[in-house]
């Protein structure tokens, strides 16, 4: 074929439809096959009628990405589907890496375009309070593509400069080291009472969130499905939420006036400054 | 009055409507009262008929929250908006640190909704191709609330541990040290051929999107509007797209066929293993 095709690599965010975008939907909608790992093609099937539809399995992303390039570029309009961020540990990444493959040049068939989703990092966040307020990082414990050497320094790092730290892939039913030894390493660096959230399915059915701290954490249940959120040393915990302030409270009053030596527009001025 | 409020935290993402969650939409729509800064609640002026309306400027964050909560609190339905993610550097955070200092206990009027969005880094990635595909971080360099010896810190921690980096709030009219800093510090651990990526306005009027480097960034414009993506070790360009890989290469050749030495399912091995 000759045609001009259409890659769409779709973000459907959570899975609830109330958040998936109708960017993401649009592009869904116009398209004539969509590729997705089967779970996440399920969340949109009332979307699917009359569509070609290609489910996969989890560890068939390669497959997927090329079996989506190649009908594109031949012409049809695809829509590779991730759940949360397609960008964010989505598919995002590899279908540049195919396209490199097969030299694609910009104005070659397939169009591209990339359809942002809720990350899932924000979409656990919200159903626990405000964690993501402040500076914050996503590190996946998965070691299966990833030196974990590599995923340690991260950890390391992160915990040291007092981020808030967001992790995908915890664990799954045989990879569960990780998640134990990334304990250790942050107990090296934060106070056991460090609030640390839990959330499974977050819009979804069967979604739970635990509110837990980072020494009593591992009693709970964490798998393939659930993101852990580790609060910064600012962090706190209130009604059952976590919330990590922006630092409002380093300059001004709930009244909204300006501490002393403080001015508004202005660097803080640190203590040993005054 | 004695009726339940409802106080909707809402992130209404980077502004285009095609990029705002029905559930965004849909809070907006239930409320008597919308709060926001100006520039956000201009974003979605076309809902907001027959709603009052307050409009605030960019350093009255501490009042927009009160004002938000304490409306709801009386029984009102509030939508408190912020553009991206109103969890990440947005008024969720805020809020909760307003009904703590008001002694609000869950079941209490307000009831809370947070209503996740798309978060800047999140949008802005997708314009630029496919940067956040592994491990990342947030940074504001915005030092008018956080010690600027703190943000060093996260600056330097993350550029050691090899992080794909977003600075959001990299420089203002009055504030430009701070990002020729970060990039002297950026600098001292990764070469400066480095991919980095500027993203202002994305999915709005007056978007520009420009791929420079490390040692060269710093020539173009960088204001409040633009988002700042700092490449990794792994992250490439490709036809004017900035690219990290999730790491399938590792493990995996193009035709889906594993790597001598390595097992799907299992942790990457590592070459001194092998």
């Amino acid at each position: 074929m000759s045609e001009t095709g259409v890659l769409s690599v779709v973000g459907i965010g959570p899975g609830a439809q109330a958040q998936t975008t109708p960017a993401a939907l649009e592009a869904i909608a116009r398209a004539h096959l969509v590729v997705g790992y089967r779970t996440y093609v399920q969340l949109v099937r009332h979307l699917l009628e009359g569509k070609e539809v290609v489910q996969t399995g989890m560890t068939e992303e390669i497959g997927r990405a090329r079996a989506a390039v190649e009908r594109a570029r031949d012409g049809a309009r695809v829509a590779l589907i991730s759940s949360g961020d397609a960008g964010v540990y989505g598919m995002a990444g590899l279908v540049f890496e195919v396209l490199r493959e097969m030299g694609w040049k910009r104005g070659n068939s397939p169009a591209l375009e990339i359809i942002p989703g809720i990350p899932a990092l924000s979409s656990c966040a919200s159903r626990v309070g405000a964690p993501l307020v402040h500076d914050h990082c996503a590190i996946s414990l998965s070691d299966l593509l990833t030196p974990w050497p590599v995923i340690v320094r991260r950890i390391e790092a992160a915990a040291t400069a007092d981020f808030v730290i967001g992790l995908y892939n915890p664990a799954s039913g045989r990879r569960t080291r990780q998640i134990v030894e990334a304990q250790t390493i942050l107990r090296r660096h934060r106070p056991g009472a460090t609030p640390v959230a839990l959330v499974k399915s977050a819009y979804r059915e069967g979604e739970q969130v635990v509110l837990s701290d980072l020494d009593r954490f591992l009693d709970y249940e964490i798998g393939m499905l659930t993101t852990v959120i580790v609060g910064s040393s600012q962090s706190f915990v209130f009604e059952g939420y976590l919330v990590t302030p922006r630092g409002y409270g380093n300059k001004y009053t709930f009244d909204g006036e300006v501490l002393p030596g403080q001015q508004p527009g202005r660097s803080l001025r640190l203590a040993e400054e005054g």
